[in-house]
């Protein structure tokens, strides 16, 4: 990594900083970075938007060795010295997209920050759905108190859960914490996961399907795993089984879905993510009464603790690009 | 079942049981009743309904010593022989009212097993109004994509749970099991309950609100109980704390809770019991998005491990009261 030039060592090295901080964050990041450059753009107002903002400075473009922060790919195609970015996000594919950056800039990410958002959110949908408690938000804008009948619980039962990264590792021990044996789907099995108690392979889901209480999606965004629950597997779902997605909207055939439900095959689907999306009006599921949508908020930033996190995964960057150790959550 | 020629010891006792059971049930039940008559009077379809019917056969009033069931008071004391009730609810205070049943007529309840019930429906209202998912539900019948702001988290957090019984420490494993500091406030202090982590007595109640993050009610009904919650204190509480009840609705000043809800000053309420209940059409608390409002079915028969709970209980209670043995759960 960067590195040297005498006495002046670090005269050549200039970090902006785009992350949305307190001055008391400030402080600690100008303290870690030694005597490099660090240059703050941002306030911490914006801290739990969805999305941070990430406008770049381009008047720097010509001094800057490193980037915190998303800013767009022709803010960071314009940094000539570039030496390293360190995205917020977990995603950091289009930065490494050939032809993007040079093959020796270093990218770091923020994995592991978003696996309690994106946990947490999925569990108060399974929670919700559960003890019927949209349907009570709905009905009480009618102003009716009628019981709605029987409820579920997770105690004693199964999830299924498709994609055992951070996030799916994270909902497993929220799962399991409840009392649910937990299943984990992945693509390399002999990789265990915290929280799961039993891997199996792509290849075996429809063999697990009709062990799910609670079918939980959390696959990234690759051409396998479109339509993962569709037409031809659905069916082999209990009745009473619940289908939570966090992933990628299309890991499910919408089509499908809106069938089961309308059928009251399944006991109901909790979407963060849909197919297309954002989903548009008219759309059937969103009068199914069994389906709870919310739109695609479960990641970003509204929980504080992700927003502390990713903070701490890059502060921690800047003391190791400062003293030239390696960094952690590289990518490449 | 029925029996009893032989030595007919136990000729003179008669169980009536109103149990919506199914068969393989029932005939654990006779096993357990040995050669002690017993009359089945309900099926097994009602088992989901939130109340169990109880239609009590009166034509057996004269030869039976035994109930298991909310039978009516009218029909427990037509009962002239009854040696010994079994409710299906906690409750049982109307039938040990004075005059009701002569004092050596043993009462038995279904303490424990509503303690899963309650506690999970408090616990999904807890974490469904953390994500705002009330409010989703409410906008998906617009069919609108649209962000809600920022989350909360209960990691890290604090419970105040007025009431430790065994819903209180139910819902004190629960949100133990999530991240959260338990704070318990009971009559007894020196009395332990399992998941809290710190007991203090009522009169401590203003010291700790303003540490709550969630401030959960399950007071039974009684005098003392009218307005834990109210103008003199609801002020106390951080502007994110949530609110919830399944104890009885009169424990919180419905007029305070509105007021701070309407404020901003609370995030959140979940009520599943109301003052006055039903919660009347008009009521402003119907909509005041802040607050989630189910109808009084927290507790109840919702649930099939409810069910299930009580009838163990029962089960293991003729078995006893076949040998001879003390009974559990006895409240008189």
């Amino acid at each position: 990594m960067a590195t040297g030039t005498g006495d002046r060592r670090d005269a050549g090295r200039c970090i902006v900083n785009l992350l949305p901080l307190d001055e008391d964050e400030r402080a600690q990041f100008t303290q870690a970075a030694s005597d490099i450059r660090q240059v703050f753009v941002n306030g911490v107002d914006t801290r739990e938007r969805l999305v941070w903002p990430a406008a770049f400075p381009r008047d720097l473009s010509d001094q800057v060795t490193a980037i915190i922060g998303n800013a767009t790919v022709d803010d960071v195609r314009s940094c000539r010295r570039l030496q390293w970015l360190q995205t917020w996000s977990a995603g950091f594919e289009r930065y490494a997209a050939p032809g993007v950056l040079p093959d020796d800039v270093m990218i770091t990410n923020a994995s592991g920050a978003y696996g309690p958002s994106v946990s947490e959110h999925l569990f108060a949908m399974m929670w919700s759905l559960m003890k019927r408690l949209p349907g009570y938000a709905v009905q009480q804008t009618q102003e009716l108190w009628r019981d709605m009948g029987a409820t579920l619980s997770p105690f004693g039962g199964t999830a299924v859960i498709i994609g055992t990264g951070d996030i799916g590792s994270h909902f497993a021990r929220l799962v399991h914490g409840v009392g649910m044996h937990t299943i984990g789907i992945r693509r390399h099995i002999e990789v265990g996961a915290e929280g799961i108690d039993e891997m199996h392979a792509f290849t075996e889901l429809d063999e697990v399907l009709p062990r799910a209480d609670v079918l939980a999606m959390v696959v990234p965004s690759t051409p396998q795993t479109r339509h993962l629950l569709g037409a031809h597997n659905i069916g082999l779902l209990r009745h009473e089984a619940i289908v939570l997605n966090a992933g990628r909207g299309d890991a499910i055939d919408a089509a499908a879905l809106t069938t089961a439900l309308d059928r009251g095959s399944l006991w109901g689907a909790g979407l963060d993510v849909t197919d297309p999306e954002p989903l548009p009006a008219g759309h059937p599921l969103w009068k199914q009464p069994r389906c709870l949508i919310t739109p695609h908020v479960a990641g970003g930033n509204h929980l504080r603790r992700t927003g502390d996190a990713i903070i701490a995964i890059a502060l921690e960057n800047v003391r190791r690009y400062a003293a030239g150790e390696a960094l952690t959550n590289r990518r490449r």
